[in-house]
């Protein structure tokens, strides 16, 4: 790249604050709309009014738009279970963790709608979502070795934690009632608790 | 192809019963020796002993070579659920269930261990792995809504299931030690038992 490009390019970016949401907002409209597969990223890109290369700043591909969350949910995740008082069970941790999460999704639910839809037409969208979620998994297993749980039963209960969130992610998701994903999560692990028992 | 290539086509499967064997064996060998992405279908072919042809005859692609079993670890996980004592409560059934699949694994763990070696080294293969652990899932949380199980009871108890199931395998393949994958799949039940109370 020239440096009258690089120049050109970091002048956009300054005038683009938020030129990642207004990609994934794109994306996630033209996904819906034409097809995951169907869509372009010179198609998304000219849908949020920016270049393809502002796309490929802030994503690998097309696919990578559906996933830039998970960075952020891994951080909340982690620095839970890490600043939960020792008091706590490894399973409050875990909880309360997973409860931490729900406030960046309670106020979008029409775009976790959308977004399912995308990945359910998809298998190749599907084995990202799972090693995503298999990720924060391992992210959380981490943590609670850090604050003292040993093997396996810190995996056991990342895994079973995120599993439970993923059940109740899609009963949120699918329900027509008023319930809150922080709702569906409590009732998930009540369920849980006494189904194991 | 010709009506000559089906009839010879025919004839060579007469005679190679164990075909689908031999190239799983052959493809697990070349994946470890040479790495999964550097080995071709021909190569592995060659290996067996047998034709391209006769390898696509049993696999979709390299990649599902690795993937052959899941199909008889579903049917082995609905049938038990299914066939499993109406006095059972549903968790007893999924650990019946998942109990059962054990025999299949036991005496091959040092197979297993190759084809986990290989998994790891290619987020592709992880994908496909995560894909078929979320599809058995699916398949148990049927078993249990046929058998009466509620909503998200049923999903719950199904995809908890399978991470116990997971975490206890990677004990079972990383452990040194002469415990049987029975052994540490009883072993992280009770671990879970005992961490969600």
């Amino acid at each position: 790249m020239s440096a009258t490009a690089i120049a050109y390019d970091r002048a956009m970016s300054r005038w683009e604050p938020n030129a990642r949401v207004r990609l994934e907002e794109a994306a996630l409209k033209l996904y819906v709309e034409r097809g995951f597969e169907q869509t372009t990223v010179a198609e998304i890109a000219k849908e949020a009014g920016l270049t393809e290369r502002t796309f490929f700043r802030h994503f690998a591909d097309k696919r990578e738009v559906l996933f830039s969350g998970s960075a952020v949910l891994q951080e909340i995740l982690v620095s839970h279970v890490a600043g939960s008082p020792g008091s706590a069970t490894p399973m409050a941790a875990v909880a309360g963790a997973l409860g931490a999460t729900c406030p960046l999704f309670e106020e979008r639910r029409e775009h976790a709608r959308h977004r399912q839809s995308v990945i359910d037409t998809s298998p190749v969208l599907q084995e990202r979502e799972l090693l995503k979620l298999a990720t924060l998994g391992a992210a959380l297993a981490g943590a609670l070795r850090e604050r003292g749980t040993g093997e396996p039963a810190a995996s056991l209960l990342a895994e079973t934690g995120i599993a439970v969130f993923r059940v109740a992610f899609g009963c949120w998701i699918n329900g027509s009632d008023r319930r809150t994903l922080a709702d569906h999560l409590g009732e998930s692990l009540t369920e849980l608790k006494s189904a194991v028992r």
